[in-house]
């Protein structure tokens, strides 16, 4: 019998989750990935499953290939509930899994701000399934829509697709299905296109906070020649299914509300023993440890982490990934019983989105201060490949990119929630 | 005003289907397609999408693509629910449509002759939606199955994987998931895989009816070598969920039966005013009209064609391709006025089958009477390649099936039922 190795559980196989892990396999630890999903999902391509560019697993990969030859890594398929850091156990729907370390790296939901109609009758944009509901939603809008003959209020309402949010989802969403609206329209032979309309709609007075005045302007630029709408100011109270209501008492008819204004932390990380902040974050010191209790780490979308920084960091796989490395070598030296553990710093590596085929905007890269248009669209198309985990996936997703590109087609465009 | 143009409506975009509809497309006809989705699905590789081997969207062509450039083509997503050949309407869930000439090419559904347990506890393997149904609950046994510590009676039940129906599909299920068990050996270090197996069941003596005694026994030998238990002469009586009970009283443990056993026509075809067969096969004449019902075609799986063969025509594509172009002939004939209608003769192509990665097995070619192995394999991947419609998609389903061949990889692995 040998001594039990340090045991190291991992919350959540995002980003952050995944990048802990694959550095803790090389090292002489027990590791112990939990997540409610079988797959790590690439989250910033969601909208291109939700606009039929790709197929559901080419944004999907399982967590156990990635440990393919790490015996030391074990994946527990569960959907974790809390820590009890007293008994050092993380609690989940199929029972406790003890840790001598643990780290939080569960991400985030999305955010309706307590406006429960809204919950209820838009379509969050943050998993898989999600992503898979608007394809099937927006697609058979248009075949009920031309099916639709007697009321042209409702078939109006049917072809009006919303979405809220200017952050770099609601852009690459409502471009994306500006775009798709183009290949719907080669084959709807008699349905009427002017009845056809995307809103983008931003409660701010600009979109796109992270890049600069002159990005954000050529952004929306771009969006209004791809045909959207952008509604700025526009802050949405109600939205009954049917049509939205903004806080100025206007109304917009519409049966799609794709809803991209907002996260918050899962609500698993409430109950860890820490602080919440805002954002339902919990708040970690500058070593990334959850304040106040022993034992606990916390990175990425769910972690609150202010110090020296202006604001709490962005939400985006950057920090997981930068406080995934610095979480490590904290959590490597307390295991060796050193106790010079290092602080965080958030190096900011830009900010880029793509607005359609072809167009992007690229903010604060080390090559170039900002990048516009078709060069700007490869500098995304290379990042978000290189990032793409799967070696095979990535000549798949490059061939339909190429092909979208110069087609246009979205060959993902089946409806599959229908009753069988 | 122009004189109104013959109306066409087709019902279901199976093989049949679309072949019957691109025909007309190019005559100056009315066509309508109307099926519940809004897809063309290609059932033959239906199993490699529950076995993770293919995406969804790469077995499923949206029908309105097929129809692109020829305005007389109208796609009507809806369900059939029967003819009034009075009145000249298809009836639907979505209103009706009045025809001219109607041709039923709906296909067929799963049989379980009556066995109500066993439909309510096994899968199917006709819909994208029962393909993807399984390959949710496959790979969910294997991750259960990890954390079921205590009950080994139970861990041993979840992974044991039961295909029932010694035909084509089952042969080509049973094979990949006994090679996408190799898969997860890899992956689940903790798990005994001793535990791990795969039965194929038949109530016949033999597997493959329609393929050489020679063959029926190298397709047993190879599974056998795969590891697949083949049980001849076993009939299932009753399937709990838990449990299948044999016609002879001897039981078999398992959370997974799948069942490819039998088909029927779908229920439909029997309200449309004719005489339905066995297996709820509409009875059509030697023209394929409908017996005693004008105006009214059937062809493919749903209709019962004997004339001059000892028995009903197999229930495969080339069946349907050949009676969509002898229905078509003599829809022209009749709207031409002319009465010398054709008689449909079936010309035998053959049949093949995969076992596996580099293993086939393919009848009554024109080359060559018979294959087996890398060669027979290689015919069956050239043919469906050929077979599947959108150029790009056989793109990437060529580099998976070289990718899946040398390395046995299976990205779509993916659990996507979970509640989110």
């Amino acid at each position: 019998m040998g001594e039990q190795k340090p045991r190291i559980v991992i919350v959540g196989a995002g980003f952050g989750g995944i990048t802990l892990a694959k550095q803790f396999a090389r090292e002489d630890v027990e590791v112990t990935i939990i997540d409610r999903h079988n797959f790590h999902l690439f989250q910033p391509l969601l909208y291109q499953v939700s606009t039929a560019i790709l197929s559901a697993d080419e944004i999907a990969y399982p967590i156990r290939a990635f440990f393919r030859d790490n015996e030391n890594v074990k994946f527990f398929m569960a959907k974790a509930q809390g820590v009890d850091a007293e008994r050092h156990v993380v609690l989940t729907d199929h029972g406790e899994v003890p840790y001598d370390y643990v780290i939080l790296a569960a991400g985030a939901t999305t955010n309706f701000f307590g406006m429960e109609s809204v919950e209820k009758n838009s379509f969050g944009m943050k998993t898989l399934q999600e992503a898979l509901h608007i394809r099937n939603h927006v697609l058979h809008m248009f075949e009920r829509a031309d099916k639709e003959l007697d009321d042209p209020e409702e078939r109006k309402r049917m072809l009006t697709f919303v979405v809220v949010g200017g952050g770099a989802t609601g852009i690459e969403e409502s471009g994306a299905i500006s775009e798709l609206i183009e290949v719907q329209r080669k084959e709807f032979h008699q349905l009427d296109f002017s009845q056809v309309s995307v809103h983008l709609l931003e409660a701010m007075d600009t979109v796109l906070p992270m890049v600069s005045p002159r990005l954000q302007k050529h952004t929306i630029e771009v969006l209004k020649k791809k045909g959207v709408h952008v509604h700025l100011h526009a802050q949405v109270a109600d939205y009954d299914g049917k049509e939205i209501t903004f806080k100025d008492g206007t109304k917009l008819p519409t049966r799609t509300v794709i809803w991209a204004a907002g996260i918050k932390a899962v609500p698993f990380v409430a109950n860890c023993g820490g602080k919440t902040a805002r954002g339902g974050r919990i708040v970690v010191d500058e070593q990334l440890r959850v304040e106040g209790v022993k034992d606990v780490f916390a990175i990425g979308d769910c972690a609150y982490f202010q110090h020296g920084t202006e604001r709490p960091l962005p939400t985006v796989a950057p920090v997981a990934n930068q406080q995934a490395k610095t979480a490590f070598h904290n959590i490597m030296k307390l295991i060796k019983g050193e106790s010079d553990l290092e602080a965080f710093h958030y190096k900011d590596l830009g900010a880029m989105a793509t607005i359609g085929r072809g167009e992007a905007v690229v903010n604060k890269t080390s090559i170039n201060p900002e990048m516009t248009g078709f060069l700007a669209w490869c500098a995304w198309m290379f990042v978000h490949l290189l990032r793409l985990a799967g070696t095979h996936t990535n000549v798949t997703v490059a061939l339909k990119w190429c092909w979208n590109l110069f087609s246009g087609a979205r060959l993902g465009r089946i409806i599959t929630n229908i009753k069988v």
